[in-house]
């Protein structure tokens, strides 16, 4: 049976907050994914889209304001609440668009680490040549990390795999700059050897041209390098796509060959785009934490709001308890 | 007028070496650029296309071998030997598509690094949104590196824009998670007031994102993460590629779309494919030294050479030893 709860939404969280938020939400429940808005009643009157549930939390954290704000000076922000409610089971999952280091840092000290896990990654999907998924982690929350940390991101990134991608041995790969054993950096070369003495599917060293396609299931870096790739990914697509539609354009008699394809083009746009899945889930806190764009559209709201759910449904979080005790366990004492 | 000393192309350096190299240096050729094969002449005998000057050179060094083999074991590999003749003054510059770490271990021992430089990194263009190229380094060469190591490549991919893409005042900027000061990993927040307090036009720190949108010239990091980022391009262009070719074949009355519009697809296949270039330059050595693809084609080897002797006619090595010089030489004290 499905879960009944809603998912929290920071409706002031995003830089088009909360108008753009708002019509996420109406778009998710258009879609069938119960809504419960977090933010301040009184500027949300009149604008709650139907259907929807909402709770009291007056305070709003700036994209310029410190992380620990929520933590520190305003306990009543919605970034906070939303984990609040998630951690006193009244919401199965929470999403925010809002300043991701005040959403990471809120949901690490509301939700707390799961038994195992020092550094919750931030973890997405990329789309691969050949159909698959690639789990990417980490894509920022921990910029400067200690082998150890890799060895955890990849411990929870093939629990995600297994749990909400159904993939019964995710094969795991370590980012580097070649596939022989002794590439990568001085981080990757440590890693390498915690890696390889877990009791999972470990491929070894991955570059991204074979991650991409299809050499692995989750690829697993440190957040900077992570953030680095992910970034790379859109921009190449933004600019793959500028270049393509420059040379589309070049001749006007191209024209009729454009209108034949534009089911083609369009498909392809929404195949490259990632607003398909909204948001990076941060793994292995005690709950669903989904941290979208800041710059998301209404569509790229419902779709976290589905990916948060679809997680949930997943039983992801009990899952990765489960693997992070069975993996980390024993290595907990380091 | 235009320097008539040949580029030296190692013929026995790449994956299908030597007939794909051959093939490579007949088109450089053809397009007015003189070769001076360097290889074993017994098994050239009778291959050598019409035009190319040869030097015997007969230890050739497999991909599976020590970085340090030419320099240790194989005094005579090809690898090492085009270096030599560059050092020597008798061509404009090398290029080999061999064992990318011995080419780069020969081009450093035998022509030396310049003044101020103490880790040459690798560099190449990359094509940007706004149609301008950005330039990307290290791409390899040195996976772990101190800040001021960043520094230094910074003052060559910044000299390397002046002299080979003539922009009077190329914009610098940092590869880093977030456009503020205080984003980065250590080394990158280390690494940029070392940026800063260099005498160029340094824009702080840029994203991947921001960079291929062409908000700098020039991209700064280190051998790891560059190397990440030059094959995520790669491979995001290999899968956005593929995609459009599966949705632009999956309904046969596209076939007239398709064949209007065939000249665009086949320049945008020649606008973001890589081997435009066709190799990386080690810079911040004495010579102009080029490293191919070791999957290079014919058309990939033509455009190395293409490329070498474009970076020695712009005079590339006398104006990055001045600005390395100038702007690195007060501080080699540290």
């Amino acid at each position: 049976m499905a879960d009944p709860r809603p998912i929290a939404l920071d409706a002031f969280g995003g830089d088009k907050a909360p108008e753009v938020i708002l019509e996420g939400a109406a778009l998710a429940l258009a879609q069938g994914v119960p809504v419960l808005l977090v933010g301040d009643t009184d500027r949300l009157r009149g604008k709650v889209p139907r259907g929807a549930e909402v709770v009291h939390a007056p305070e709003v954290v700036g994209m310029d304001e410190p992380a620990t704000t929520p933590l520190r000076k305003k306990p009543n922000a919605s970034i906070r609440r939303i984990f609040e409610l998630l951690r006193d089971g009244s919401v199965q999952a929470a999403v925010t668009c809002g300043h991701s280091g005040a959403a990471m840092a809120c949901a690490l000290h509301v939700l707390g680490p799961l038994p195992g896990v020092d550094r919750p990654p931030l973890c997405t999907v990329v789309p691969r040549k050949d159909g698959g998924q690639l789990v990417l982690l980490d894509l920022g929350a921990n910029v400067d990390c200690k082998p150890q940390h890799l060895a955890q991101f990849a411990v929870l990134g093939e629990a995600y795999a297994r749990a909400v991608l159904k993939l019964p041995t995710p094969r795991v790969g370590l980012l580097a700059n070649g596939e022989e054993q002794g590439k990568g950096n001085a981080q990757v070369r440590a890693a390498f050897s915690e890696l390889d003495a877990i009791d999972f599917a470990f491929v070894g060293n991955v570059e991204p041209l074979g991650a991409l396609r299809g050499e692995c299931d989750v690829l697993v870096c440190d957040g900077f390098v992570g953030n680095v790739m992910l970034k790379t990914v859109e921009g190449t697509i933004e600019v793959a796509g500028h270049v393509l539609k420059e040379e589309l354009r070049r001749r006007p008699d191209a024209l009729l060959g454009r209108w034949l394809l534009a089911g083609a083009f369009r498909r392809f746009r929404q195949r490259t785009t990632y607003d398909s899945v909204g948001g990076a889930l941060l793994l292995g806190v005690d709950g669903v934490a989904v941290v979208g764009h800041g710059r998301a559209d209404a569509r790229a709201v419902a779709s976290a709001m589905r990916y948060a759910r679809s997680c949930a449904a997943a039983g992801l979080v009990a899952a990765v308890r489960a693997d992070a005790a069975r993996l980390l366990g024993p290595r907990n004492g380091r």
